[in-house]
């Protein structure tokens, strides 16, 4: 989860090295699903390594898509898509801060879903901190997020 | 599309052979996800041969999920989630008839979706041709089904 | 809940009427909020005659609100709103038949809520009798359903 | 908007006065709808001061709705609905901070609603200025609070 159109070449690059890290491991990037922003990176770096990729897209048609959403979930609920994104994923990482990525880390907590921060700032940390967040990990690479995943994964048995 | 709990035997059967002729074209299953009824049947079948599937479940958690829905998705909204199988479909194919099931053709139409209705009975077909369904088709084989599916996909020219 | 566009002189007119019933009555009526047909005959009808309307919208916008939607919820979801009109109607007077309309008695039966098919063809009626409709009533005039209506309240002890 | 269980008695009580005094502007107070918490307390001070008060539950029944939220509206969605407690709001004034109230502000930071701010401490007004939020105003006391409100309503031509 991070930005849309607000994300730094920065957060897309790292984005795309993380969907291709998913992508290494096997695991499915899912995403918001449009065209722009950390989600499309982050698609694009698992498809080009051979991952699957899901996009649960906000519209109510394929406008707006990434060509990098090989599935796509077409919802036509607009920001209220951001809640099936938190249900469904076993694990957020969360790079960038926006609005809408601010209430998917705000749903997944309130779903008690783990969360990875991946190079937030001290303010965003402190902030969801502060929510109430004992199941938010702070990581700087995303080998260590990979790691806690890996290790997250194990514990959940998830097949 | 079809019924859940109340599926008979022969639908769970067409919709295990109807699931495998979708898999055989190179095509994915999107079904209400859960454990039982043709969207079960339907999955199983794709799976056993080497198809994708999607379950686009009604719940808040993977509870009462299908083995065979490979893909995931927790949309926690109950049935207002028939309205996202319908919008990520891109040809919905009815076999059997529930208040669930009629919810999602009655969708359909609504969205403009092209609708196959699969060994349905006059009552059925009357009704939603009187509803204004000029895209839907009656098929009484899955053979028929799949042709339709073709030539539409063919004209959509989907990925 | 009834056709938008679609709906017939005589239904708006017979709308407008069941608002006005439903608003001596006490009760409160809600609608899919849009400026035309049923949904805004029935809460126009409300409205003159002191009543109180709901109207939830599908759009995120007030964009297409009827202005006789006294309070307006802004769902952003589309179709899916459907079946929030459905869960929070204590009863569904059905009047006049469109593939939304039907979405909305399929998902009504589906969670089990009380509805009153009001001047419906012998083809309606036998389709969703066919799904499993024991709570379905079956009337002619505006006043069979509010004395229907009457009971079901009286047995709800609905405040 | 605010927390639910987790809110303080001093929340709950300026939840109250601030329920009170939208009530004696004459508009009317929409929630979350569940029987505790910020929801509860404002509904309470606006349905003594005889204000209308609407509720928009999680959950699919009545169950765990407060008595005074005097229209409820039963979702089914979960947190998904806070998305539309955002849209359909005129203002959102924001008391307390809990998971799920910082996914209403974010969503409506996303949806460019106004955002009044009553007693937030430092941290949650830096970061969600940081999200983006020129449309946030910071107050300490329910007077200010109404009389941006006020403002605002002016400047909307709200009905």
């Amino acid at each position: 989860m991070g930005p849309g159109e607000g994300a730094t070449p920065e957060q897309n690059e790292m984005a795309y090295e993380l969907g291709a890290a998913i992508a290494k491991e096997g695991w499915t990037v899912l995403t918001g699903g449009r065209e722009f922003g950390v989600m499309e990176a982050a698609m694009k770096g698992a498809t080009d390594h051979k991952g699957l990729t899901i996009g649960v897209l906000p519209g109510d048609s394929l406008q707006g898509a990434s060509e990098y959403a090989q599935i796509k979930i077409i919802t036509g609920m607009g920001s209220a898509r951001n809640n099936i994104n938190v249900l469904s994923s076993h694990v957020i990482v969360v790079l960038g801060m926006a609005a809408g990525t601010a209430s998917e880390v705000s749903l997944a907590i309130k779903a008690n879903k783990k969360v990875i921060f991946l190079c937030q700032d001290e303010l965003t940390i402190s902030f969801f901190k502060s929510v109430g967040t004992y199941r938010v990990s702070v990581v700087s690479t995303i080998k260590e997020a990979i790691d806690i995943m890996k290790d997250y994964v194990g514990m959940k048995q998830i097949r």
